[in-house]
């Protein structure tokens, strides 16, 4: 894991990061060059610190990969725990989980297409894929509950909205821009207008 | 460019892979650690080949890569060409190239991967790029032409409409299995189904 100690880049004059900040130049070296290309060398560089000065902040880049990871994997277990999530009409949690999931892709757009891009090639890797699994799995359940309830067509699969979803959502990786055309919240809504193709009020 | 000339390999009673066959294995190996980490030892080891037998059949890795990228790239291009895409309603044209667009990802799923996951850090990369944006600003100008004809709800934006759709199309990269529980006609209906919630009949 990773230390909390201020850099010692910043006590010799460098700029002065954070571990956080130096977390999101990380995460882009890893999404240029994909994670199994990105040297610690590569990572080093971008950063203008020595390979050492790295380590003192980050035990390995298996560690930088994790931190990374969690970033999108805690803020959709967030949503997907949430008593809005929990309880309720399955239509009503859809709509929740939905608007959670757009912010958290809008917010942590790199860090979820690092998720997305995964080869599993490493126990990190196959530990998160199967998170994402599970957050798969829960949304299908949802659309299931949904079909019991009424407030899915009876001719939509709910392994299929599913799907459908999280690729809408996840497609935002691809070509949300923070500030551009549409808030989360349009894109929430546009998502939302998608689904009720499929979803009825009950 | 890569020789048509029969393999050594199977001279030699070698596995006697042709170009096609040898091709999907490195897209296998290219999907499996990312372009960039694909060394060429890992590709003759996969192939079962000595890397002078690779260079036999491919110039470079990069020529791989444009052969690979090719097959869906040049399948995408051929449905965006067609007759039937390019006269008649907006929305008969849509659902034409929704179909194609599906077929070619459940045909060509791995090199579509390929595709989606590319950096840009060449020069084969970036006009692989530079074709799908085309294919996107294709669509985009399909949704407009909808919303001209009043065939795309007037509240739904042509390039939202756009991004959803490709967005669907892609996550199939993801799930889809051949002979699993859905064909490939039946993702282009649900596709479409989701699309008529922004698309009336004219």
């Amino acid at each position: 894991m990773a230390s909390a100690t201020p850099t010692p880049a910043a006590r010799r004059g460098r700029p002065g990061y954070d571990q956080e900040q130096m977390l999101e130049v990380i995460v882009k070296v890893f999404t240029d060059h994909g994670y199994d290309a990105a040297t610690l060398e590569l990572i080093a560089k971008r950063l203008g610190l020595s390979k050492s000065a790295v380590y003192h902040h980050f035990d390995s880049k298996s560690a930088m990969l994790e931190l990374a990871l969690e970033q999108v994997l805690g803020a959709l277990e967030a949503v997907f725990t949430a008593p809005e999530a929990v309880t309720g009409l399955a239509s009503e949690r859809i709509e929740f989980v939905v608007n959670g999931a757009v912010r958290v892709a809008c917010e942590r757009q790199l860090a979820l297409q690092l998720l997305l891009r995964l080869h599993g090639n490493s126990e990190v890797e196959l530990k998160a894929m199967e998170r994402r699994r599970g957050f798969d799995a829960k949304l299908k359940q949802l659309f299931e509950l949904a079909l019991t309830e009424g407030s899915l067509r009876a001719d939509f699969d709910p392994g299929l909205a599913e799907r459908f979803t999280f690729g809408l959502i996840n497609s935002l990786v691809e070509w949300y821009r923070p500030g551009g055309r549409f808030t989360p919240e349009e894109i929430a809504d546009a998502v939302l207008r998608f689904l009720r193709s499929g979803l009825t009020t009950p």
